[in-house]
């Protein structure tokens, strides 16, 4: 095998050219480590007359990905466009009809196709990749699909939207409201064109599917998520998590129960202390646990040019050794359909309420809770000077039904001044 | 693919017991995600007699695990015996003769042999496998040897001896003395036959060669590393090292520089606060960093029955899927051969003296370190009811070959009442 493999690379953005890069700078170590030459024929992207700081003139140009996927001269076709839909899922089916090998960074794409998109790849016997796709440079794909495939595994969760981090953790350090750091990170371009997909948790969500996907053999089921964004944290809920030695983070855990796939991405206070609440900026983490490992972290950058073509690269350099493994661990069409359930076990919350200034709010907000079945551990009203008065409370650990009961019950006691704002509170 | 994959097991200990109980409880599993069941032919072990808590009676006994390494009905040589040499070694090389895949826990026989071995296997196109033999059960080498195999890698480094890092941890927590907690350690049974592997640092010292050859295609030179145990850290040193915001931990570091290959495995201060000071007890920590994708950090456990058997079952797993990659992630004949060189980057260093109590000691002393480039950051003499004197002193940062000669003057002045202690200061 020592021809050269053959990349047609759609998408000249960040990712794109960082891949670029590494095929040109690093030819000899590729070849070393691969066996065999690897080589770009062609690329494709929107623009072709932008100037992307390095030189494509020795690769072919397709406008049309369609067209750059199913050339000749590509073996793997690099899909790094993004986007569920398009041009990004034509130009992937393309290349599987055409026999070609997939590689792509595209969670989007994956979590709402990837049930059809690996048994396609796998009907063809051509390898769908997306390392990528999940936690930017961190080789969790790798691991949970090869690494620790001789374990049962009963638990993932990963903080994996570096946006969401850096305006979490740039809240807590500069003691600045949301709104302000959200306007700063857009300014940054660190947020998504539709910024929902960053900041109410969907791009996390896509990633965490994926991995309940492998980790427990069930076929992708982004819909059937618990998905809550980073919107409703203010200021104070930083502050408060912070003096109770708490750090806010949007966490995403997946695991198996006896009653359904029970995956939820949300914020939640972890202890600041922990390896998940020391996380800073733009760097992600996923926790893995199985039955004979115990519990694997790994850490590292979750976006960005240099690491995200690194992960590409290690799916183009299997492809190149030969490597051969279905998309998600195991053939797609036989992984299990699976039904969403909510978090199933008792966990304590940090509720904020903005009550009514009114004689006996207060107490109604403790009887709605005692009725529930949800029992308070700490309690604190605010000082304030408007005509609501912000309280927070700890609960005593209790279930997600427990507490939706409560809230509903909150909304109509008619003291409340705004929605409650619920956070579960992960002892990682 | 559908026939079996079929196991012999030399080493029936616990990380052999861990891979039966794998197989066979997780036959399903295991043979959804491989494609093919994964079966036992035969194990071996010194006593067939001796009740290991699991039926063996299912697999054919060898005594001779040679015989074990050749047997027809065998695919796959599992090696979990230990030794660098003797039965370890001739059983890996029969099986490679006799074109069996080897999978490996043997760390020393890697370090030792692995030029060779590695060689042997690419000639008889066998695959030699040996993810259980770094770090337990963290998939750090398959993430440096594929998954982040499109970077040119710029260091190494990691805590991998689960051992020490007890020692070390349990001195800090319980304020008790090395050879206390040694003791504590053989009485748990956490050392090796020989403790010196585990304590002199050359356990983890095998690991950190294995590791550099992959990480920069040199050859496995552990006779080159730079290597001191943690035998001489006293509780002194630990505490000293917390009042300054450090923990003492056995850490290697591996980096290429233009004079040749850095490799060291020798206790250092590091931050309290940071990953690697924070590690407890058994848990390894790999931090590895490369151009692309700029630093990532895996941590797990790093040793036991079920993550080093995960980490068997991982390898055991890819050769049943097909999987074929050279040794070392290049061709063994490809990789370089290598010199060692002291580390290069200039450091502070920790120094502990014990003076003799004489008029003038301290004003040497400080004259020996001046002489040697040495200049002192903090120095600190301590009280003390007896003739010699503790003095603590944190340097400025300064070559290892600067603080080699002021060590060697020091030993010179005449007012030593025993060896300098340095550690290396790694603010990581």
């Amino acid at each position: 095998m020592t021809h050269p493999l053959r990349l047609g690379i759609a998408g000249l953005g960040t990712v794109g050219i960082g891949v670029v890069k590494i095929v040109t700078q690093h030819g000899k170590l590729l070849e070393a480590r691969t066996g065999r030459p690897i080589e770009i024929s062609a690329v494709s992207a929107r623009s072709r007359s932008q100037d992307r700081g390095v030189d494509l003139s020795g690769f072919a140009w397709e406008d049309d990905p369609v067209a750059l996927a199913t050339r000749d001269d590509v073996d793997v076709y690099v899909e790094l466009m993004g986007g569920s839909d398009g041009p990004a899922k034509a130009s992937v089916e393309a290349a599987v009809a055409a026999g070609k090998h997939v590689v792509t960074a595209n969670k989007a794409l994956l979590a709402h196709h990837g049930q059809e998109l690996g048994e396609a790849a796998e009907a063809a016997g051509v390898m769908l990749r997306f390392e990528a796709a999940v936690a930017g440079g961190i080789p969790i794909i790798k691991s949970l699909t090869e690494g620790l495939a001789g374990n049962e595994i009963t638990r993932v969760m990963g903080v994996m939207n570096g946006t969401c981090n850096y305006i979490l953790t740039r809240m807590y350090d500069a003691d600045l409201p949301y709104d302000v750091v959200f306007e700063e990170a857009n300014q940054l371009g660190y947020l998504e064109a539709d910024p929902t997909l960053d900041v109410g948790g969907i791009d996390a969500g896509h990633k965490l599917a994926l991995l309940a996907s492998i980790a427990f053999g069930t076929q992708v089921n982004f819909d059937a998520m618990e998905l809550e964004g980073i919107e409703r944290i203010q200021i104070e809920d930083i502050e408060q998590a912070a003096e109770m030695g708490y750090r806010i983070k949007l966490l995403g855990v997946a695991q198996m129960t006896g009653r359904g796939l029970e995956q939820r991405m949300s914020p939640c206070l972890v202890p600041a202390t922990s390896p998940l609440g020391q996380l800073e900026g733009g760097t992600n983490m996923v926790v893995v646990e199985g039955d004979s490992i115990g519990q694997v972290v790994l850490r590292g950058p979750g976006a960005g040019e240099g690491p995200t073509a690194s992960a590409v690269m290690g799916d183009v350099i299997d492809l190149g050794r030969g490597l051969s493994i279905p998309t998600y661990g195991q053939p797609a069409n036989t992984l299990r359909p699976v039904r969403g359930v909510k978090a199933t076990k008792p966990a304590p919350y940090y509720l904020r309420l903005s009550l009514q200034d009114k004689p006996g709010a207060l107490a109604k907000v403790a009887a709605v809770l005692g009725e529930a079945g949800v029992s308070i551990n700490r309690m604190r009203q605010h000082g304030h000077d408007d005509k609501t008065a912000p309280v927070t409370i700890v609960s005593h650990k209790t279930t997600r039904d427990n507490l939706d009961v409560a809230i509903a019950g909150l909304e109509a006691t008619g003291v409340m001044a705004g929605h409650p704002v619920a956070i579960r509170i992960e002892e990682v």
